[in-house]
């Protein structure tokens, strides 16, 4: 019988210290749970998969999903699965893989025609979602400016369901200096704001180029100064009642829109 | 100095047991809980509320909102407005209002041009950001099929951000037997569904009509006896290599697409 790493094996404690944002950054490392984000990271990033946590029962499940791909599989106690799960119910498999930040200057010299910037969003899973929705309407990276919640943390990870691995990710970005910059390399900035002047029924022609969406904080927006620094605010038209929308549902849209306009 | 109301006063208790859904059904009541909330249910339907609590400083943070309503208001404790809260940070606020379903055949006689129906949607927060996007994009009545979440929780209610107050309900509808007799009402029901035959983009005619969006569970989507009566199996075109949208991104872009197509 193997031995199971129990919560206080070494390796284990040195994992859970990746629950927290600051063991992250020190360690440059974070936690992809469940089948599907351990999928997409072997896929997408084997070299930056250091191991992967299970449980006996999750190991058996998961098939050849890990075997083959060269990452050490370490087998642990459902405790000690719990202890690195951010879910009522872990799902017992886990991998450690490296942070998967671009600097901003990378992103900067070859922007790709449609990415994302969030200023000061809050939720987690907000986050997660943003990105997967990004992913889906083809953007190529997404930037979180300083202030920003982490894509890393659990919640965001799973909120993502394996788009983290799709995008380029820029962290703690200094917003206010890269907007000119984008702007300055052909690309069309749009700051999303329920009172924008400019209405996204409108807008055909600028989002077939190059594009920056701009999203803010759930409850404030985007930050004035941001958005003065923006080619446009953007309102989405709306018919019935509702004040606003929610965030992760406006972005929703305007990708979308975006991804149509862009063919 | 008035008195106030504490968590084991009799009232208290009786507005307590809304926070559950058995307790909601059996009174035929529910908590609004917020100055949105508040403001919206005075406004849209003031005779349905029956009576508010608030602490002394959200009393004396609300102004006029309650005043001049008609509506009695109980100044209560703050342990008593934690107890009517489900938030980490009660508002203090909070309005016992009458549930505002309307029956499955009100709407079936006259449906609106654009219906939302949620089969199977779990997650209460969902049911209220769709909620909000539908009373955005125009839409008139939201029906929530037989085991859906209930759009009375109170995370519900906060995610609807007053649109539970702008839109008709139905709830526990029989979809099975629902959709067949909206279609033969002249309603194109379409089922969002991930590998539906029918591309969003290529939709405009059928999406000037009177429409039903049929949106399903988070993680299993629409269930295949329900998506076989709609018109059509709906895929949102991705670009990107996400395999899929989160549920309330979807339903934003579905209904946005229908808001302009229906011009």
């Amino acid at each position: 019988m193997t031995e199971l790493l129990t919560e206080r094996s070494g390796r284990v404690l040195a994992a859970r210290k990746l629950t927290r944002r600051a063991g992250r950054d020190a360690a440059g490392l974070f936690l992809a749970e469940g089948r599907q984000a351990v999928s997409e990271a072997l896929a997408t990033a084997p070299d930056d998969v250091r191991e992967v946590f299970a449980t006996e029962a999750a190991a058996a499940a998961s098939g050849g999903l890990v075997a083959g791909s060269g990452v050490p599989v370490r087998l642990i106690t459902e405790k000690a699965a719990a202890g690195l799960s951010e879910t009522v119910t872990p799902q017992g498999l886990v991998a450690v893989c490296a942070l998967r930040d671009i600097p901003a200057d990378a992103w900067l010299g070859s922007p790709p025609r449609l990415s994302v910037a969030l200023a000061g969003l809050n939720d987690p899973g907000n986050a997660g979602t943003v990105l997967r929705t990004a992913d889906a309407c083809g953007a190529g990276a997404v930037v979180f400016g300083a202030g920003s919640a982490d894509p890393y943390g659990g919640k965001a990870v799973r909120s993502s369901a394996g788009s983290l691995f799709h995008v380029d990710v820029v962290r703690g970005a200094p917003l206010a200096d890269l907007l000119p910059a984008v702007r300055a390399a052909g690309v069309t900035v749009l700051a999303a704001d329920g009172g924008g002047e400019a209405s996204l029924d409108a807008l055909e022609g600028a989002l077939a180029g190059p594009v920056l969406w701009l999203f803010g904080n759930e409850a404030r927006g985007v930050p004035d100064d941001l958005a003065a620094l923006a080619d446009a605010r953007v309102r989405i038209p709306m018919r019935g009642r509702a004040e606003s929308l929610n965030l992760a549902a406006a972005a929703a849209i305007c990708l979308y829109a975006t991804q149509l306009a862009q063919g």
